[in-house]
Order: C-alpha cells, then structure tokens, then sequence
C-alpha cells in the first residue's frame, strides 16, 4: 500500500540536500532583503482579502469572469488607495493576483500616456481624478484593421473650428478600435490615437482623451459603439474586457487632445513636436518590465515542476539511486532522471539569468529617463534596440519555457490544477503584444548596421555591448578564429564563454551587413529590400539577446562578490558556487541549443562540440541535489503559485484528489443529459438484463 | 475609407495565381477521389445537424460543455447506427466533430480492448451490447500515482475462489483511476487494468470489464466512487468528462476477466499467455491514427493562417509588390513578406509530408496485423518501434506547428475565433498521452541499438530503413565522410538530401551505441544506465523520423508519377511539380532546423551551410504563388475549421466584426457588477462634473 506521506517526505528531504543559504539566495536575486520583506508583505495584503481567492477560476465562463474581474480592479483600486501604494507595490499586487485585470491599462497606460503627452494643465485636470478613481481610462490604440502600422491608423480626429471641437469617427468597422483592454465594459474614459485632420490635411496619429461612458449610469454615450471582442486563446485574459469602439461623428471639446508635443490652436493652427522620439521612452519601460516578468514567470513555472518531479516516482530504476534512508521498494523520482534534469534545470538557469537581466534593463531604463528628462538623446537608440532584443527573446523563452515545464509533469501537467496552463495562456500574448518578436528584432539589427559603419569609420565610438563588431575589423583573421577549448573543463571560463558569443554575433552582423550591401544598400528599391533580410535580423538580434543575457548573469554575480558590501548585502559564498554553476548552465546550454551557429563556420571544431555537450550533461548533474533549494529561493508563496503539484509542502496527490472532488459536475451522482440523451440511447434496443 | 471587400478579393486573386490543378492535388493527398468524395459526404453529414454547431463553444463552461458533449455524444451515436457506418467514416466524423467526446472511447477503446483480449465467447456477449449503445464502455489505466509504469498499478484484483468472483480494490487514492474519458459522467462500463492477485500471488496487471453505472439509473453501483478530475489546460478536452474511480472491495464476476491470453479458472489456477507482446497491435494502431491526425491538424491550421495572411495587410512596402491590378495604395499583404513565407511555407510542406508519412504508416501497421493474424511476429518489433519514433516526432511538430500558426497572424491570432487555439488545447495533450513524446523516443533507439549489433555481424539482415547503419561500417571512410553538395542547386537532388540525412542518422546510432557499450553495456548496473543515454535516444530517434518522413515523401511523389496509373489516378503534372518543390522544402527546411547535427562532424562544410540557407529562401519564394492553392488542396471546409479569420470566403474582418457581436456581455449596455462594484469606486471621493 502507497505511503500517503512519502510526497510530503521526498521535498522535505530533497531540501535537506541543498548546499547553500536559500534566504540569501532570495536577497540576491530581489536586490536585498529590503524589497523581499516588501514583496512578502504585499502579496500578503493581496492573499488575505476573499475576492482574489483563486480556486473557482477553472470554472467561469467569459461572462462571470469578467464580472469577477471587475470586482477584484475596483477591490485592488481601493487597497492601492487606503495603502498609498507606489507603481512597484503595484506591480507585486497584480503578480499575487495573476491574472489581467479590467482596470490595469487605467494604472499602466491612461495614466502614463496623459502624464507624458500632456501639458501641465492637461495633467492638473485628469490626472487627480485619475488617481482617486474618480474615473477610470484605457488606452486605444489598436484597430481591427491596423496594429503594427501606427501610420495607416483609421479612426480620425477632424478639427471643427466653428464649436472649437474634434469630430471622432470611424468611417468602417475596420476603423473599430479593437483588443483594448478595459474598454469593453469597465473604462469610463479612453486614450485614442486618431488621425489628426485639420482642414483635410492629415497630421498623422496624435492622441485625444475621449469619454466613453456616463458618469451618471455608465451608459456608452450616444455616438459610440462599444462591446466586449470575445473570448481569448488557451482561456487567457478571461477577466479582461478587451473592447472594440467605433464612434460616428462623436465631438469632444479642442482641448482633449494631449498636447505636450504637438499643439493646434483656437484657430487650427498645427504646431509639430520638437523631437519625433521623445515617446519611445515609455515603449522602453513597457518592454523593460516584461523582461522582468519573465524572469517572475518562468521562476513560477520551474517551481511548480521541480517540486513535483521530485515526488513524483515512476518506474524502478536500480541506479538512478534513491537516497540512502529511503525505502529501496519505492520508485524512482522522476527528477532523478538525466532526461528530466537537462530538460528543466537549464530553465532553472534562465530563471536566474532573466532575473539578472531583468535588473539590468531597469537600470538601463531609469538612466535613459534621467538623460531624457535632461534632453540627452544620446542613449535612446541603443537602449530601444537593446529593450527590443531582449523583450523578443525573453518572451519567447518565457512562454515556451512554462510550456515545457508543463509537459515535463507528464500527463497530469494537462491538468488546470498545475498552475501552469493558467500561466502560459497569460505569457504567449507577450509574444506578439507591445511589438511582435519577429517584426521587433529589425531593432537591434538596424542598430547593429549603424554600429558596423562606425566599426570601421570611429572604432572607438562602437557602444560597449557592440565592441564585438571590431573583432572582425581583419575579415581574414577573423574568418579564421576558432575556440579555444582544449580541455573540457575550458568551457567553464566565462571568457571562452564570451568570446563563442561575441564571435558568432560579429560574424552575422558582418554577414548581415554584407548581405544588405550586396543588395544595394538600404535605399535601393531596385535591389533587394530590408524585408529580404529581415530572417537574417531576427538571427543576430536574438544572438545578440543571448550574449547580453550571458554578459549579465555573468557580471550580477560578480557584482554579488564584491568585497566592498556589507555583510547583510553580501551573497552566501556556497550560493555564489551554485550561481557560478547555473551561470555555465545558462551560457553552454544556449550554445548548445544554437550550436549551428557556432559550428556551421568551423569556430567550433568536431571535438569541442561532443566536449560541449558532455560539459552541459556534468554541469546539470552537478546541480542535482541543489534543485529544490534553487527554487525554493524564488521565494513564491503557495498563493502565487495556485497549484495543486507545486504546493510547498509537496503533498501534490492528496491536493489534486482533493482539487477534483471539487469540480462542480460531481455535486451530482447522475449526470445533467441522462434522462435527455444517455437514458433514450442506451434503451433504444430495448431494455438488457446483465 | 477602406474597401470592404478587399480581403475577399485579395482571396480571390491568389487562387487565380494557382499553378496546378487544386482538385487533382486533393485527390493525391487522400488518395483517391473516392475517399475524397466520401470525407466530403461525412462531415456534411455531421455539418447539417444542429447539435454539432460550434458557435457557442467558447461561452461554455466545463459544466455545460460535458452536457453538450453527452448530447453530442448520442447523436453521433445514433448516426452511426442509421448509417451502418464503419471506423474509418467514424474517424471522419469525430474530425468533423472537431472535440473531443465522452464517447469517443466506446469505439476507440473499449471496444477494440473486448475484440482484441476476450474469447470468443465475451467477444459475443459484449459486443453486440457495445455495437448498439446498449452499454457504453471506457478504458481504464492511468491511476493518479501512475501512468508510464503499468507494473505499478495500485488497483487490484483479488481471487474469491468462495463466489467465483474478483473483488476489485483501490487501497488509496492514488490508486485511484484518473484521466479516463467517459469515466466522468457518461460509462456504463470500463475495461479496468488491475493487478491480478491468487492466493497472494500477484500475476501483474490484466483487464477486466467491469459494470460502474446502473442500467436502470445510471447511479454509480455502491463500492465505487466516481466523478470528474475536473478542467484541462488551455480550455482542452473541455466536452469531456475525464474521470476517476474508487473501488472499495467491489465485486464483479470472474468471467468479466478479459481471458484471450491470460486465464483464470473455476478453481483459481493462472494461465499464462503463450506470448507476451501479441497485445502491442494495438498501441501501433493508436500510433499510427495519431500521425494522420496530425496531418490533417497541421493542414487545418495552415490553411487557416495562410487565407487569413493572404488577406491582412500592413505596412507598405514597396518592392514587396502587390499584384499590378491592385490598388498601389494599398499596404502590402502579410503574406509577401519572406519572414512570414520562411515560417509559414514549411509548415505547409510538413502537412504534406505528414500526410504520407499517415499513409505509409498505416499500410505498415495493415500489414503487421495480416502478420499477427497467421502468428509471424518478425515485422512487430520494427513496426514499433517506428510507430513510436514517429508519434513522439509528428505528434511535437503538429502542435509546435499549430501554435506557430497562431503566432503568425499576430494580434488576432489571441483571439478565440481564429480556430487555432481550440485545435492547439486538442493536439498538445498527445505529446503526453499514448506514450510521452520524450520516454518513446526509447523504443526507436533500442531497437536501433539491437540493429547496429546486427550490421556488425549479419549486415544483409538489417531491415530497409535501418541500411544507413551500413555506411559506418568502415569508421575511418565514414568519419571522413561529406556532403556531395558543389553547386547550390544540389541540394535539390533527392539523393544528396537523404545522403545527408543517412549520414547523420548512422552517425548518431554509432555514437549512442559506442556510449553505450563503453557503459559496459546495457545490462551493467555499475555502470553508466539506460537512463544516461536518454538525451542520445531522443536525438537520434527524432532523427531516424524525419529520415523516414523525408523518404516517404519522396517516394510518395515518385508513385504519384507512375506511368502504369490509370489517367483518373494519375496526378496532374503540374502539381507534382509544385510537390517536388515542397519535398524539397521539407527536406532543406528539416536539416537547417536542426543544421548542428549535420555541420558539427564537418560532414557540411562552411561554405555548404550557407547555400543551404540560401536554397531554402528560394524554394520558400518559389512557393508564394502557390501558397492559397496548396491549403485549399486540403479540402477542409469552413464548418470544419470554424474560424472567423481563415473562412474559404477570405471575408476575415467583417466575420471577426460579427463574432464579437454575438459575445454574450454585449447584450447589455451597463456590465454586471456596474452597480456593486464600479459605482461605488467612482463616487468614493464625491461627485465629479466634467
């Protein structure tokens, strides 16, 4: 007979075996035990209050969810309010909610946008009510017709001089602003970007502040078609009333249109902006705290499969040995597998490494800030191709790798309980939101053009991240580089590391930037076009999002080392050992999973690769016993996480039974449909005695 | 003002670019206009009936939905019969049907398991009862504590020599039944697997029929417990009620054990099969119906991409040229972009190839069974380990692909309506049912290991599609071995591309089997296990699938061309030209997706890796004209694909307009919550007038 305790027995002595000091693992990778007490204390406040109780989500339909979700943004509202919570704060109170909300883009972009596009009156005027709630905005861009192109935009703001006022419309449903979240039944005010006509010119996209519903009853005013699009893929967003609105002829005063940058006056007179990227600042932001997010996720997703890989047992395998003091009866823990291990623990190394960027991109963030505030444009280039870059690959892992967290739990992995179908269904829509992750690799690799022709003309004016580019200043020597690798053990130097990376990106920007060259340059229309390259630039920036992240993880643990900290800032010396090793996982298994890249112009030779993947295999053996206390260093309490495989306590099958006897179809012992369906079938032929 | 009938036009035009004969191309793909006509004849059978309409679908919770399900269920049921319709028409339905069905394993497993393990005389008592829905069965094995290991199955049987019974026993939950479909609400009966045990002595696991529900009622009998393990990920299996099941100490007849092979007698002595792998059969058949499953998932998705592509438009770019009779105003449609081309015409060459490979696969496992039938077993062991290597590989592909479809229609590709999301929460789960797609992987390569040992010794019995091993008979030549490629258009040949594939194939095994034997082999438990080399089984068991894939595709144009069909079988030229292309395709496509395995020996050179990615660019952009032809060639119609975006019509946007219409919260103009929720947050600070 199964022992009902041996789930519970396995985690707690799987974390027996951890070899460093998990708190101080956690201090590191949230920057100090500061922000992991405030972290605990708010997602705290979150797990407390009823309404955001998670265990009848599996069961909404589109219409109660919405329902449920406009009950937790007014509860949320209000706790941001009664707590005076700042944007971190809020941040961490939607990560413990986890799941998207009517009234986030109120907070996450109504609010931004009128605070970066508006005068200071304009702020004055909608942002207090903003805050109090007093009304409720999203953001409207999108259009049924039209995403990526801001440009072919249909909805139009025409002037009215004789009332001072805009004219909103939308001539076809193809005009219909689509895929706005909050706007399908909870916004009482939007942002919308419109054609902004004056006389029958057309001044392009500019953005105006239009009142969608009542303020009296909620009712749509007269002049605007608004509604709900529908469900979401995979169930995700089902909380979120993303919207459609088409508006006929609908007037607003002059004065709603955002005016920071460009004006029109009394008289409709249009006055251009001074500096046409001055709005890249908040595409950075948005992009930036995605790449945190995954870091956020994927921690998630590889905590619900590692605990329960580590209890669940299947098949007896004599020397995928079970620990000394336990029964030699029992199955094998599936975690104990080579085929598992390198499977999931290169996830756990991503985790980490996402977290590092994470950090890192911030930083990079709050610098551009200051910098712009100061007028200095002189960052915004690099750090938009850089924000680009990585939120197309670190979003593409992310949602992939919560996927392959769900399959690595087999078949109970299909089960809603695990968490994890709820989480992927909430990441994949990042891989095409906030830019696609192909149409957005053209970033970096229009920006890594630029920096070739400086390679050549200024070297020393080649940005740090792209000092690669000089290795290939001698073509014929670098045609000739090759790995350094002799023994093994060499793939473990941060430096070989580095240098494959830094190699393989010099060489397909170069390749790129032949290749454009070749056709003629850019702005030949006669020869070949940028969209003829533009498989080639998902190649380098993505190759180049690898490099920084390696770099990154690199230096954060370097930095984790430096003897200048205090004692309390200082990261546990064996943690450092185990980031030391996940820093290797991270960066050989990258290699290893793009090896054509590195192989396919002979940098890498017919022996490194096989000492290559050997290195890989040791390297995840060696993090075996580590596995649990990694991430249990995630620091996700049960709330967060929402599964019944990937509890802390690791009673996974006694909380998936019980998770069933839940499910509402067996309040009833003969099902809904018998006396309709089953009954007239079975007796069709008669009654049967058995 | 955008032109409303832009898309349908745009549709319309890309068909008359068609270079082939669409009709003729369908009757290749199911090889035959007879079969054609038939598949057209059963899913209209299944489109007329009101109970199969999909439109609500997305609006369903789990509750609703597995009522919907039993209703469907019976009608499907009942059309059978007044059809007299046979498996294969079934297959035909259930894909129509588009879900999965409390049903579907009356006929998909219950039934089966009663012909393939009862005697003559169970065969006769059981199945007419099956055949006329008198009784409706599933099939019980998984149990919450195990699914892979069917040695460890908890649930048991126990002799009562006194009544002539077995008392059926699940000592604990986690020998609890689990994911059986049909279980949950709609079974009569279930084949349970359950450990055979005499007098003490366990005979392992065996199968046995067992009554769960009243005839009269349809109330559980007392001794079992049974319910709905609750919902699935992604919104899948949503019409299904996956179920578990307690037995405490229930008691059924000893005849109810399943007795072909194994035996129990009056006075309780066990006879043991004369053959211990004759019930394999079926477990290929499975196999073998998942590949063609998932060439007509992947032809549905791609279908529904490459309309919607063909129609949406962004950006104007001008040497990504429209058509000269279009409006040079208009932006460029999505689809002429080589990014979108280089994702999406792949995935239209795998469809293809899984469709032969379904093909050639079923023949094998058709022949198998004639074997099995007059005893041989000679075939058995490579067909499957084929089945197997082929599961796990197509099985990943068709939802990897699916989901890239998805992604490639970017915004709306999150939006339910596409279709695609409903068809991904289908496919997934058969990366993990019927085998999981990692642990199969074994099959192959132990069969392939037995097969190196065989070329060593008796070279002339290696079975065909293992010959390649052949090739590295003399290691010094084949370490030396390259690609014959000199001139770009090589790569063309079908020859140097399953060169290429043979190489890397015997190169793989060689390793594996080199590995294995410096472990001491298979059988020393001191040494480096089975389970060490699982990495090395899973690469070169994916490796020998898309050999095979690769070949049959090949071959199964050569037969297309075969001067002895009559004129109505024989395919239209121009349409085996058009096939060569995708052949092509699949083939450079298949070994650029995974170029590290044929550069990293030096068997590609750096100058070969190159024109490789070059060929693939120009036969990708060699196919566009194609592109809406080769989908339509599926035949699949719009009642099947159920999608708003990839309707035959191409009137995408207008039936994304209308679906968002007919969204349930749209029905009225103030939302739930509004008065309990919302009002209360806005007037929490006063009254505002704006």
């Amino acid at each position: 007979m199964a022992d009902l305790t041996q789930n519970k027995k396995d985690l707690a002595h799987a974390r027996t075996k951890t070899s460093f000091d998990v708190a101080s693992m956690t201090n590191y990778l949230y920057r100090g035990s500061g922000n992991v007490e405030q972290r605990r204390y708010i997602i705290d406040l979150i797990a407390r209050e009823p309404i955001f109780n998670k265990d009848d989500w599996a069961w909404l339909n589109h219409t109660d969810a919405v329902k449920r979700g406009i009950a937790m943004s007014a509860r949320l509202a209000e706790i941001k309010m009664e707590n005076d919570l700042n944007d971190l704060d809020f941040a961490t109170m939607v990560e413990a909610i986890d799941d998207t909300l009517p009234i986030l883009l109120h907070n996450g972009a109504f609010i931004p946008v009128i605070n970066a596009q508006g005068t200071d009156e304009q702020i004055d005027k909608w942002i207090p009510l903003a805050e109090k709630f007093q009304i409720i905005g999203c953001y409207a861009q999108t259009e049924l017709g039209h995403g990526s192109n801001l440009s072919s935009l249909e909805t139009t703001a025409t002037f009215i001089k004789e009332t001072d006022e805009w004219e909103i419309d939308s001539t076809t449903f193809t005009a219909a602003k689509w895929w706005i979240g909050g706007l399908g039944a909870m916004c009482t005010h939007a942002v919308v970007q419109a054609k902004l006509i004056i006389d029958g010119t057309d001044h392009g996209a500019h953005v105006f502040v239009v009142p969608i519903r009542s303020l009296e009853d909620h009712k749509p005013f007269s002049g605007i078609q608004v509604g709900d699009i529908g469900p979401k893929a995979y169930g995700g967003f089902n909380k979120m009333e993303n919207g459609f609105a088409r508006f006929n002829k609908y007037r607003i005063p002059r004065e709603n249109m955002l005016m920071r940058f460009s004006k029109v006056s009394r008289d409709g007179v249009f006055t251009k902006p001074p500096h046409a990227k001055l709005s890249y600042g908040s595409m950075v932001l948005l992009r930036s705290v995605l790449i945190r997010q995954m870091a956020l996720y994927l921690s998630r997703a590889t905590t619900i499969a590692t605990r329960y890989l580590t209890v669940r047992r299947q098949f007896n395998n004599p020397t995928q040995r079970n620990d000394a003091d336990m029964n030699p009866g029992l199955e094998t823990q599936v975690i104990n597998y080579p085929m598992v291990q390198n499977r999931l623990f290169p996830l756990i190394a991503s985790a980490y490494a996402l977290f590092a960027a994470g950090s890192v991109m911030m930083d990079m963030y709050i610098g551009l800030l200051t910098d712009l505030s100061s007028g200095n444009i002189g960052a915004l280039a690099e750090v938009h191709a850089m924000s680009s870059a990585l939120k197309s690959y670190c979003t593409t892992i992310g949602a992939a790798g919560a996927e392959e967290c769900r399959k690595l739990m087999g078949g109970h992995g299909y089960s809603y309980f695990t968490g994890l179908a709820h989480m992927f269904a909430s990441i994949v829509p990042s891989n095409t939101y906030e830019g696609d992750n192909y149409v957005l690799t053209q970033q970096m690799a229009r920006y890594l053009l630029k920096e070739v022709k400086t390679a050549k003309t200024e070297p020393e004016k080649v940005t740090p991240y792209s000092k690669y580019l000089l290795l290939a200043t001698n073509r014929d020597a670098f045609s000739r580089a090759t790995c350094a690798v002799v023994q093994p053990e060499d793939w473990l130097k941060p430096e070989v590391q580095l240098a494959a990376f830094e190699h393989r990106c010099a060489r397909l920007a170069m390749e790129l930037s032949d290749a454009v060259e070749a056709g003629g340059g850019l702005d030949d229309t006669n020869g070949k076009t940028w969209s003829d390259h533009n498989i080639e630039c998902y190649r380098i920036s993505h190759a180049h999002a690898q490099y920084v992240m390696v770099l990154w993880f690199i230096r954060s643990i370097r930095n984790a080392q430096n003897p200048d900290l205090d004692d309390e800032e200082r990261t546990d010396p064996k943690a450092i050992q185990v980031l030391q090793k996940l820093s290797n996982l991270h960066a050989l298994h990258t290699i290893q999973t793009n090896l054509a890249d590195f192989a396919e112009d002979a940098y890498l030779s017919p022996r490194q690769c096989p000492s290559l993947r050997a290195q890989v295999k040791d390297v995840v053996a060696s993090l075996a016993d580590d596995a649990v206390g990694l991430v249990d260093a995630f620091d996700h309490p049960d709330f967060l996480l929402a599964s019944a495989l990937g509890a802390s306590d690791g009673d996974a099958y006694k909380r998936l039974w019980d998770k069933a006897q839940t499910e509402p179809l067996n309040r009833k012992d003969v099902c809904d449909g018998y006396e309709e369906y089953i009954r007239p079938l079975l007796k069709k032929h008669g009654e049967i005695k058995l």
